[in-house]
């Protein structure tokens, strides 16, 4: 199966932003992609820099959202993994991912469950924390156990994902470097990013493809000094093994060919499925074992 | 807090295995070493290579073996991590590492929970999976979160230390390469074995420290070629950052500075703890999801 991977920049207005968008996955579909994953909250800006109320605007148009990407999908017959701000009622927002099937319909959705909150990344003022559990999303390529960005820090979602038989892992994610840390504290931010999601793959032997933004986004409310997308968007195999990784900074497709039978082979070798001791991770449903 | 590594191989004899490993004991304390951490099943070969009734014999020396470390232990003044053959009983035997206090009293006990089972590693005919769940182990240096080789595959494992408050995680090990395997594949098992241990450290905040013995052991059934051991004992910090990394061939005492405060930062900046959705987790106890 061959994925693609669309890394990408904001381009100052949801048109601008949505038109680059709309001929990367153009192009990927004449290269013979079968499956298109695109960045977080791909349509705007990351706008969570900042608390704002007039932001919810920006998903007034979750309905016609759907619409257009549907269109996408089917006028290049991919499977194509959105990233978009749902409105679910007044006062009622999610982080949602939305997979289209090849012929415009919608695969399944997925509300982003762990939601983060930490200086420029105010999500937990926007999104109500998913209430669709961790399900995969069975599309005409497989299984797709898509989670969202702060969900890729918990072993316990790619597992449950991976025990209700997803095929990979996808993650579209939105996160950066601030200008004033370290450079070596980047890269261990960095580092530390790819590597909880490589152990993702070696732990449930599957493939797991992330798509990050890159460029820099200022804080339009002036108080921070913005964030850095760092790119670096990757596939790793069922074994953990790189299959693509882009670069820090520049707009990238990342090509990929995924094979799924590779996975059987995998879990053949390291049966891990086999051994855990789940009478004995009853435990894992506390918030702290004191 | 310093702490050592002793990655070592067998020297052919359970006497002349132990010299050696107590004159490395003395070398890490003469050096400051606070704690010391054994490999898997350190006072002999790896005996798993093969099904033989009489190699239980070895654990007839259980309770003696615990006296002996505890001597080494106290002799040296330092906490020390050991692994051994367990014999429970008649026909129950474990795989166990016994944690010592610097006066040489026992600290703790673990009965590796999760038992391999795969050609050359045949661990479930020697080892009952242990009945004692995953409890951290306190000593003067801190809670040790100990695990045992084929745990250091589950997140479960690791997530539950965490919880139940370990302040770091450590992982006694026997891994090597088959002669037969390509060196691409023999990449691939050690890169794979390294990034899933680093994401424990990364999803949970906390050190992990793991040692491997190294050197080529034949199967002594001689059925199999026998296995190459591949040693990269290694230590990485709270944000998966490596703090210390063995090479692949050689005996070698590794030393290193963990700084248990540094967790509590890392946790600040990334409090994945906060977040978890623990009452959508409870399917983690199932074998399958289906």
């Amino acid at each position: 199966m061959k994925i693609a991977l669309i890394q990408q920049e904001y381009y100052g207005t949801k048109e601008e932003t949505i038109k680059v968008t709309v001929s990367k996955i153009q192009e990927a579909s004449k290269n013979g992609t079968q499956l298109v994953i695109l960045q977080e909250l791909h349509q705007t800006h990351y706008f969570c820099q900042n608390e704002n109320v007039d932001v919810f605007d920006l998903a007034n148009s979750w309905e016609d959202d759907i619409q257009f990407w549907g269109n996408i999908a089917s006028q290049n017959s991919v499977v194509l993994v959105t990233s978009l701000f749902e409105k679910r009622a007044a006062g009622l927002y999610h982080n949602t991912a939305v997979v289209f099937e090849k012929d415009g319909t919608v695969a399944g959705k997925y509300r982003k469950m762990h939601i983060p909150d930490d200086p420029g990344f105010y999500e937990k003022f926007y999104f109500t924390p998913g209430d669709l559990g961790f399900e995969p999303i069975q599309t005409s390529v497989g299984k797709l156990g898509v989670l969202v960005c702060w969900d890729q820090w918990y072993p316990e979602a790619a597992r449950l994902m991976a025990l209700k038989g997803a095929d990979m892992l996808i993650y579209p994610t939105a996160i950066g470097w601030f200008e004033a840390d370290e450079e070596d504290e980047k890269q261990r931010q960095l580092n530390a990013w790819i590597a909880v999601q490589r152990g993702h793959s070696v732990a449930n032997g599957i493939p797991v493809a992330t798509v990050n933004r890159v460029g820099f986004e200022a804080d339009d409310s002036g108080v921070l000094a913005g964030t850095q997308f760092w790119g670096n968007s990757f596939v790793f195999g069922p074994q953990g093994e790189y299959l693509a990784h882009a670069n820090h900074q520049n707009e990238e497709i990342i090509y990929c060919e995924v094979d799924l039978q590779r996975s059987e082979n995998v879990r053949r070798w390291w049966p891990f499925l086999r051994d855990r001791r789940i009478e004995n991770y009853s435990d894992l449903t506390k918030r702290y074992i004191d």
